[in-house]
């Protein structure tokens, strides 16, 4: 309970402090997580039919997903560097909203959890696809990126409550 | 109206298209945009309070976020280089919900536009939020990535129309 | 002549030297380079195939090749860094031989020549391809890598000879 | 058989697959690579004359692959990040044509194999090579890219075919 | 005694190696290294008010300081990439000299040392300092980085002499 | 007077602050630094008796110390990206301690000063240095890094007062 009032990432003098996982075990570490991109109608529509003809749009912005999620303990000063044993990035079209729906899954061997990876992921992800339409579509807002659910590592399994809802 | 209907990072043929901007002229170009990270009460006190002793969890996001708005053509692979001659990251507490905005603000003169670089500072700085924060509230949520406003260039002054009132 | 005979990358003394390009003046510059990955025409087959129908072997291929022009400078100790302001990869299938060619083309409006960037996409489009193909055929070779034609500088507009026949 | 038919990383569904290496056991692996850089006999003596001196064209070319063996997963999109522990460039004078060989070996124990890694060791050094000598000979040709041979991981000892001829 | 005398990064052929770490064990290894920014007093005076106040110059710095560490295989062209486990770095104000000691501590279970990231931490954190300082004070002097101590591998435990006295 | 007492890369809230140049005009601009790197006798006559064969020792630090220049606004937080035109660096025997005196120059036409990547040219070369010597000699010192001369800018020509005696 205590431990959960204090943020790890800084120090009892307020600085900036990497977590030392110098002694955490070795385990499999897998995270999810997603984030839309809302988007004008019309907009989807071209991205869609895009899709349905040469996929393009989705190539990029999946490309790019993996290779930010490579990126993860450049951008992030606090990250530890990783090796990934897997990234996947997947596009949906959303049901309730005008949108794309971006999933990315992270995975490894190792001494600290990968949510921030599938973080970045989806990010970078939703910034590739709002470049490739920003000229059709300004105003488009990226929405909802959140950890689904991570396993290993002490913590175990964990699932975002709202997850099966979203 | 038909030039609207097109993506211009993708050709005829539906390949990926860096859009050549060689014959653009140069004009000074600002761009800014805005994303929220929503928390519970305990984590935005939590902030909060550091902010107040030391600073360091909104210092280390902003750092992140300067760093990532001249890391953009490297994330996003359609994006030219661009040489960035300000950024700007601010961060407030969110009146209506519980939760950071974090606003950016990119410039340059230049033959491309700069909110790419803007929305890329502001979810780089919102990732290095949750990493700082994750421990204690793993459930956080980046929301509403957008541009808000951007000036120069053939378009000129655009302003995202709810921006007032967001 | 004798101008010739000098290595501009090597000083008289033998050690590494970047070429001061500070007072050359700012023109449009424009470089095309091409290469070939050879395969086996079972490889081959895959890849058209695969491209007819959802076109992502040379989706990756041309993104890597981008975003590999971008990091020219950072490969190549002496490139001097560049603003790109267009890179374009494209491929086809060779005809007398079973492989792909790769060209590109870079510019910018700048005081340095492009081709090492132009050379760079192709390289990085042409290991992405092996790299994807790599379980099927082990025994593929990247070939003829080349700068074709470059526009613009104090060298004006240079064409490689054999480039009509090639 | 049918197994070979498959791109490895291109899935069911054409769209960009990151290999799973997460279950793939850790053991020593190397990889040889090899490729030419082809130019006139002139260039050739200026480089070879200069190596005798003070040999920095290979150094630098030598140091450009070395550190583009490490960039290996940064410039191929689907390529996993590895910790080499080795990587070594050697220069040799071709025999039957005007040119350069350069000859790399990358070495780790890990989840796969490096022979990626000793590609683009390859390629940047040949780039770098070209780089160095293009004011003197711009229609230079970079030849003959490919693997030698592989040791180490579940198919084990793989070696070209024509490997000792050439 | 003869082993003392060769200098492990430059083969028989007085060419770059990369020390081959590949049979080495995989150890817990620290390393200690320090530096210090000397400045004029109104300038030390300037930077420990603003640390008082917010601290915003000491969080810059030790964050350049562990993205500099991450970065050391980049930036060093022999060293191998490795994944460290933690990394700090403080800052204490000098008691004999008007200026800042920067220390930096890295640490990781691996096969080479990891000095060169405690150096690299170092000098990119002074880096940093003296450019939030330049405008104020351009005759700053960086001084005295060196290691301090180092555990794990086969050398065991080093500890400079002069490091009590310092 | 007053403009004397405040770090520009920090506002008035303490907060990190880049500087905005969009306005500055662009002019040629160059930076000289230097710093020594200390080592025992044994160590320096190894160095130069390498240098007298071969010259890799030089060779690679130059090419390390020309690659940082490039990456310094990747380092420095509040750095801005530039377009480097000439980095040079130079290596020295130090008559009066037992070391090496690293020199660099950077030159580029721009909005704001190279004297940050100046220094990170002497710091890298530096730290490339020790690298290599450091299985001999881990008790090397890097000395006496900073600014001799900068020219160009609103400033104009600025030099180091002891510069001559140094």
């Amino acid at each position: 309970m205590t431990q959960e009032k204090t943020l790890s990432h800084v120090n009892q003098h307020g600085e900036a402090n990497m977590v030392d996982v110098t002694d955490k075990s070795v385990t499999q570490r897998v995270a999810y997580a997603q984030g839309n991109v809302l988007m004008s109608p019309k907009t989807l529509s071209l991205i869609n039919n895009q899709q349905h003809a040469k996929g393009d749009v989705f190539a990029v912005a999946r490309i790019a997903g993996i290779q930010g999620a490579k990126k993860c303990s450049d951008l992030i000063p606090l990250c530890h560097p990783l090796m990934l044993t897997k990234v996947q990035i997947d596009f949906a079209t959303l049901e309730d909203e005008s949108g794309i729906r971006i999933s990315a899954m992270c995975k490894l061997a190792g001494q600290t959890g990968v949510e921030m990876e599938a973080l970045t992921a989806v990010s970078v992800a939703a910034l590739t696809l709002f470049d490739m339409c920003k000229a059709v579509d300004p105003s488009m807002t990226i929405n909802g990126i959140q950890v689904v659910e991570k396993l290993g590592g002490k913590t175990g399994h964990w699932q975002r409550k709202e997850a099966q809802a979203s």
